[in-house]
């Protein structure tokens, strides 16, 4: 069978001019944009990063396709297998289709699900990944905060399941970004002052979007405001300026 | 004093429709467009990537800064130095300046350089960064093979300095990017084999661009052949698909 294409378009990290040219000729030459929504209550926000860049088009079909928020595998798997149904009938109609993620696709994404089964559930698809701005190189430009120079190493981790490695990760590395930090703020802040690290992270929630947050004080954080689109930057950095001559190498001044 | 804005732009790894709307405005809107080269032979790399989108303008200044590619501080000190005193005057004057960096400004970029010193310089100046894909996450998006999902961890290490480290990264993370891994690829070859890990890394040069080089056999690669523009990404996953039910999770195919 010759199916369409199916692309994986990552629209940025919340802001509409952060996405690519790439994106916005994908998304404006596809038959389908795939849209994942959590719920019926919110508007789906990788589809409200994108949607002013997509042009009105009544041949193109905005298919939203539900994901619940949920670890229940019992939900999860039907949802799921739902929706991809709904996707392959397009694909088998021929019809390319774009699925939207926010921040990059490789990066915490549920396109990389539909990715994981899309060679068995249609084989011999054509496949595109259309790479973004992730939020992990995004909050260090708000920060104004790099992530690495020189010598530096920097490492990506889920607070919901990685905080108990946090002491070892600060050991070894030169900034550490923390995902999905919402309710593990109270845990964090407890393993931050233990370390005597806790001046070097910062909070930020919906970087890059009109709602943007920025809090430099993670004790300030009231736990109930915390937010799924959160991160916390830690800058040890250690290494810094290490390939730099003395003259020039200042203090570590974050 | 009032200095022009100065803007760390990203332009990305190197296909030129992989650059932001945002970078697009902004190069097509400051007076001069600051350009790092580290030689007299080669095109800057940040410029051949996004000169197809900065439009004929002659009032525009593009201003080419000299880098030179070394370690030898008697050499770099002066050369920044110089380079940095050319943008201040024209910040001095009013005139508002990007500097291009390939990939991201937060990622091993000239850009940080000139942001660490920018504010002694230029006291009070206005800085914005503009932030940009990656390779690190334009590489998976090319290999089909996603960084992480769920629980997985990943980390970006310079192989050049972190190379020992790559053991203990190995049992702790589930993907590994390795920069700048020219000259180290007969060293890395011997530790991934002594982990068997070797099946699990892929050499990616010049990725989005159309000199772009993927080989899966690191064995295959020809030393002197390797080249400042790549990385190789490890793909261990041990945590892959634990958010997911039973009947769905597949085992590791990469």
């Amino acid at each position: 069978m010759k199916y369409g294409k199916l692309y994986g378009v990552g629209v940025g990290p919340g802001a509409t001019d952060l996405i690519t040219l790439r994106a916005v000729n994908v998304l404006n030459s596809v038959d389908v944009i795939g849209i994942p929504k959590s719920s019926d209550k919110m508007r789906p926000f990788a589809w409200r990063i994108c949607s002013p860049i997509v042009r009105e088009n009544k041949n193109q079909e905005k298919l939203f396709l539900h994901f619940p928020m949920t670890k229940d595998h019992k939900i999860l798997i039907p949802a799921w297998d739902k929706a991809f149904k709904e996707i392959g009938a397009r694909l088998e109609a021929g019809k390319n289709v774009a699925f939207i993620t926010q921040g990059d696709p490789s990066v915490y994404s549920s396109w990389m699900y539909l990715l994981e089964e899309a060679s068995d559930r249609w084989p011999g698809i054509n496949i595109e990944i259309v790479p973004a701005v992730s939020s992990v190189t995004a909050i260090p430009a708000i920060l104004q905060t790099p992530l690495a120079d020189g010598r530096e190493q920097f490492c990506v981790v889920p607070a919901t399941y990685g905080i108990d490695d946090l002491p070892g990760l600060c050991d070894q590395f030169d900034t550490i970004i923390l995902t999905k930090v919402g309710k593990m703020i109270p845990q964090l802040i407890e393993i931050l002052e233990e370390l005597k690290l806790i001046k070097n992270a910062t909070y930020v929630s919906y970087g890059t979007t009109e709602n943007q947050t920025v809090i430099k004080d993670l004790k300030s954080i009231k736990t109930d405001n915390c937010d799924y689109f959160s991160m916390v930057q830690i800058s040890i950095r250690r290494r810094r300026g290490a390939l730099r001559g003395k003259n020039l190498a200042g203090e570590n001044r974050d």
